[in-house]
């Protein structure tokens, strides 16, 4: 038996992704946005309305990064959503985070996230979509193996549910991709 | 301290997406995709290249489900990852995954995922993105709460980790969406 929930706009997990920008007095600023996801090989996509500093930003830079929150910063992931830097120009302040200018785009990093992909605007398609090449993906030390590779379970990245409003905390290994799918095969 | 990873198509958490059509015979198929998100309001988009049976699918019947993989079918997941309908038109079964017709488009809903986005095509844009229109969300009764509310902690849904290329579940609630935020604020 399944139950029909009409037309929502639901996908699980959903990301939480902190988009940082520079604004035209230098100074940097960071919203929450859930729709986004990979557009194709090295491009990802947002989905932002027009009126939010952020869009205006990354028209006039050409650049972003796109931080992932992870649990233990969920209050200024969320407040970062919450209030706009319209209103709040000072915003990251207040929420205690820091950035550091990405190497590689005229974008922020923000120092309490654990992985950033840092684009450049390759362009805001038909439909007004941002599309952003990424130009390179940096992780802090903290949620590196010993081999100097991501470890997802160190970084405690967030999942926005859209069906309940809440944030749940990616969680353990069950199984390896192109690889248990060859028990059937 | 960060490390730079260079270009990567990484995004975290990203989501293990079950696309399910059906084939010029009538027999359902289903491939698992990691490329796509929320595209706008109501509105899926999935990165799909042209030799997929699935994206032929699409273009014909001009619908698709998006069923959301989890933790009990990953084998089964990722089955359907690594075998071409094109070269195994029977993998659903083989796969042990049951469906039903949708009672919105005309596609296939796989019963052993907890939930499924019913799609029509709404378009391909102008970078061969496939964009649906969610004409319906629908969900197993045993992810349902008390209430018939989608009940996240029971589904087990999983994310793809394109770092290491395994698979994690979503995990427990870590927070309040437009709420814990108002702590700063």
């Amino acid at each position: 038996m399944r139950k029909n929930f009409g037309k929502k706009t639901w996908l699980f997990p959903c990301p939480v992704l902190i988009v940082a920008t520079y604004g035209a007095d230098g100074k940097p600023n960071a919203m929450n946005a859930a729709w986004g996801g990979i557009y194709d090989t090295n491009q990802v996509m947002l989905c932002l309305s027009d009126d939010h500093a952020t869009t205006r930003n990354i028209l006039r830079t050409k650049a972003f990064t796109v931080n992932f929150a992870d649990a233990p910063n969920v209050v200024a992931a969320d407040y970062v959503g919450i209030v706009s830097g319209n209103d709040v120009p000072d915003k990251l302040d207040r929420a205690h985070l820091h950035t550091e200018r990405s190497g590689f785009v005229d974008a922020p990093v923000i120092t309490e996230f654990p992985v950033a992909l840092e684009c450049e605007l390759a362009k805001v398609n038909e439909d007004g979509i941002i599309v952003g090449n990424i130009v390179n993906v940096s992780a802090d030390a903290r949620v590196l193996d010993a081999d100097g590779n991501l470890d997802l379970g160190k970084a405690r990245i967030i999942s926005y549910n859209s069906a309940a409003h809440d944030y749940r905390v990616l969680g353990e290994k069950v199984g390896n991709a192109f690889s248990d799918g060859k028990k059937i095969k």
